[in-house]
């Protein structure tokens, strides 16, 4: 049980400070209002950081159905524990937008527009192509599963002598690193959906803006939400399944 | 004597830090005037960093109330310390604001406003609202006590062999992951408050606020003096016990 | 045969996230439009650490046809490889360059200026003229070299008792430093010619330019081509030379 | 002569990048124009990592007089080298400088403003009060010798079991923490004076400024040109005095 409970913690940690700092940007009032680009991919970037570091030596830290679902298509995830971990992801995700919710509960009636506050919840597509808005969520969380397998594998390979090294980089550095292969992807992918590239990211807090009573919100948009969860999934496995046709990860 | 003289020297160096970006952001004629949130966040996260840095070794650095009293209640530090480090996290942090105060000297008589130069040394809320800004400051502190722990405990597991490499981990880059631990709080959750998320680092250089001569300052608004002491207090307990709780720390 | 597919799939990341990152900050309703020049920096910085950890233990990930002429030159680097780099890496830049056309679809229509759609994929100078473009990259591309030949000196260094730590050094933090050098290359010695500092980086995309049907595309620009790919060139053996003569690699 | 060797080349990239970086941001027409102090902070931040990842396993990377004065004044660096490393220091940002003249060749004509071509090398106080910059320099050098003798302590303590995991320490992690350190100077002391906090930084690329034929330059400002060399090296003693006294350095 206690991996399913690393994944809802470590989830809903990755929501609350992912949504958080959208909230910061968006929200009228925030100190953070108008921080921009690097602000917002940054703060993803440090909660998928953070995130891993609180729960990862439990559950490894999928805390992603597209990373669950990638990482059982190539054999390296055992299936009968895929729908707990993406149960426990979007319980997760659903919390953290509560706890978002509440950390700016002041500023949702300062804010007047109805799609800036669903946008502290889930994505919406610069420009709304469904062909192409899911292209977009594909090729971001294949390089999403790519880069997590490439940063895997690179500590698979530090054993020298008599000590195996690899400890130290998987639970060292990895986390942060894969909160930077996030922010990578932040910067350079995100600019036309928004990069989801995470079903509970998107779904979860979807949920949560359509049962929280946020004052003047608007729409919660449920015809683009099968976009970025559908996408990412598709988009999970392609990155597990180029990876394991290189066979760079031996 | 010599963890007291470190929590006083690291605390002293984070506001020295961390006020000092504020300083560098807010006050008239700074180089740094309107560097935007990134700035402010990226120097409260290094200042954090740097004074892990320079004192960690010697007294684990807490350098905040909330987490001396939030390790302290699930008993992973001894009580008979707690009054000393709290003391000397104080009168660091009001040592820190006076270095502020005189490294950004000309600066006070060109800047106006009064509750710019208030905010170089003390939070204050976006939207005044105690309730909802105890909240923030719980969330906040508790994302925080539960991150470091979480830190931490990654290091614990780094066991190989006959060589135990924790101690690399928690020297080597443990203090720059609190670092950036601040950082992604200051991002995500530092919009409604500016996150104090510690007792002594917003009453300390309130403290020095009253009673520096400051060219044209203001009150030093002791009515919300309390909320940045009291709610952090709270959310370190509180993170502390989530992890308690989780069972994640062994 | 693995190598070479390594070297061009760790460009074709590198030019997924880098190019990715130009058309996310100037292509028209993208979000991350006018995100500013630390966010172009530290996308490309991120897309070469990426791209490092994705491919490096296979071929050392050089990703740039400068970095294998200047080991080469030293005697670093086989000769016979250095033809089965070069054109993996420039297949590798082409290929990444229809990715960011793909991730970006519906924003080529709804960008105006055909330079902007050109800087997406090749380099431009601030000022043409060509003696002073080439003295910048040629710069750019030494001061590359160098900081890579002394990053992974670094890690040569790292050899205690019985137990040869460097292995998780040049695995572990080395793709992140060389990302992080990027990062560097592009905030000081960036602004004239937009740092090419890498051969097929510039020449893959800009064919790409010139074969895909961008709507509203403009002249790919060939009589400038020459320069990112000659001068860095020059200051990849430029770089590689000084620190061979300053001996310091040992 | 080694380690004079690499004091000149790792000073001279040190200006490199951190005179580049001001070009970058201030020099007409450049890419990197108006790009803001978060620019110029990392920009500053990462040459100072990569100048000591270049030759810092040969000389210790000083790169900075007030860093060789104040290791000298508390014993840990000899004192017969002093002068050697000194002028190698102040020829390299000599060197450094000239290179930035050669890699933005065609922006000083572009830009109209004298005292921002001198500002790409050489610094000037936000208000001119030589008392109060005097401060804020000595505060910032002594922060800096601070923090560098702080992480170099931390590297000291890991030695666990058979094995010294100082070297990976020192020579893997500890110079991107000191370009963090310098980062976080300049975030948080930079706005009144510009940090100089290194009188190589500020003198070499002054005299550069001198000499070199830069179109429509105007003065070198050398009635300032005393506190940038005499405040740091007040600081830097200072700042290793601190340490000492504390006797955390064991």
């Amino acid at each position: 049980m206690s991996v399913y409970l690393a994944e809802f913690l470590g989830t809903a940690i990755l929501i609350l400070l992912g949504g958080g700092v959208v909230a910061g940007v968006t929200l009228t009032k925030s100190k953070a209002f108008n921080g921009g680009w690097i602000v917002i991919t940054f703060g993803w970037g440090m909660a998928v950081a953070m995130a891993v570091y609180t729960v990862g030596t439990v559950s490894g830290a999928h805390l992603n159905p597209a990373v669950t679902l990638g990482l059982a298509s190539i054999g390296d995830f055992d299936w009968a524990l895929v729908p707990g971990y993406m149960a426990a992801q979007l319980v997760g995700a659903f919390t953290g937008a509560v706890l978002v919710y509440l950390a700016y509960l002041p500023h949702w009636k300062e804010t007047g527009d109805p799609a800036t506050k669903l946008g502290v919840f889930s994505t919406a597509p610069a420009v709304r192509n469904p062909v192409a808005n899911i292209i977009t969520e594909v090729i971001g969380t294949a390089m999403l599963v790519l880069g997590v397998l490439g940063i895997g594998a690179n500590s698979g390979h530090v054993t020298q002598g008599d000590v195996d090294l690899s400890g130290l980089f998987s639970t060292g550095i990895a986390p942060l690193l894969v909160g930077l292969l996030v922010l990578a992807i932040g910067l350079s992918l995100g600019g036309p959906t928004g990069y989801a590239i995470n079903p509970a990211r998107d779904l979860g807090p979807r949920l949560a803006h359509a049962v929280l009573p946020i004052p003047g919100k608007g729409s919660s948009d449920w015809s683009y939400a099968w976009i970025p969860v559908v996408a990412p999934l598709i988009g999970g496995v392609l990155g597990a399944w180029v990876w394991r046709l290189t066979g760079f990860g031996g």
